[in-house]
């Protein structure tokens, strides 16, 4: 058996939505997602995973309660668990997450329409 | 705390040596490495951890026993635990991958000049 490639830039392609991560790879229980950010998102914690963002494409700023960090592309962000973040983009950026399965992206912050599915593969 | 940026630029100018992965992050027992290859490597597998490849820049390709697939900036492979396979690079490729802590390079291969220290950061 082969493994297949996976594109980065095609699967880019093939998401419309912002802040809408879909998941592109699983190696155990965690998974490569990619997605389109834009504008302010909602202040979350994960509290049991640690949380990978890789800027591909555009800058991206995460906000901590006691500061904040700008990322642009090809560099990256380990966001621990339980720790309060909040991504902000002033123009739409492209990230990868690396992320455990079943997570959501508004954490334990109340359900909202920033709340997307978490099991959507692309 | 506010967690550091990791650059994958910064951190690949400091790799001098080929077919020597560094750690530049982990999660959980996954560790993120970043390597510069070139020329042929051994056939080998690992047993316990499926391995990401993510190539950052130039080619790569990756032989299994029964054929190859060719990867280029921005693309990305699983190989599955217990997969032989050969990663081959005709110039400098530059890539990161994701393995569990503790992975050798050589995987099941026997020790050879090719088999790096699998603890080191950069």
């Amino acid at each position: 058996m082969i493994p297949g490639v996976i594109d980065l830039s095609e699967k880019l392609a093939l998401i419309t939505e912002q802040w809408s991560p879909k998941i592109i790879a699983q190696i155990e229980d965690y998974q490569f997602k990619l997605a389109k950010l834009e504008g302010d998102f909602v202040w979350h914690s994960h509290p049991d995973t640690d949380e990978v963002f890789i800027v591909l494409k555009g800058q991206l700023r995460m906000d901590f309660r006691d500061g904040a960090v700008t990322l642009t592309e090809g560099q990256m962000l380990i966001v621990p668990k339980t720790v309060e973040h909040k991504p902000y983009a002033e123009s739409e950026c492209h990230v990868m997450v690396l992320v455990q399965e079943g997570t959501l992206n508004t954490g334990d912050a109340p359900r909202s329409d920033r709340t997307a599915s978490s099991d959507l593969w692309v």
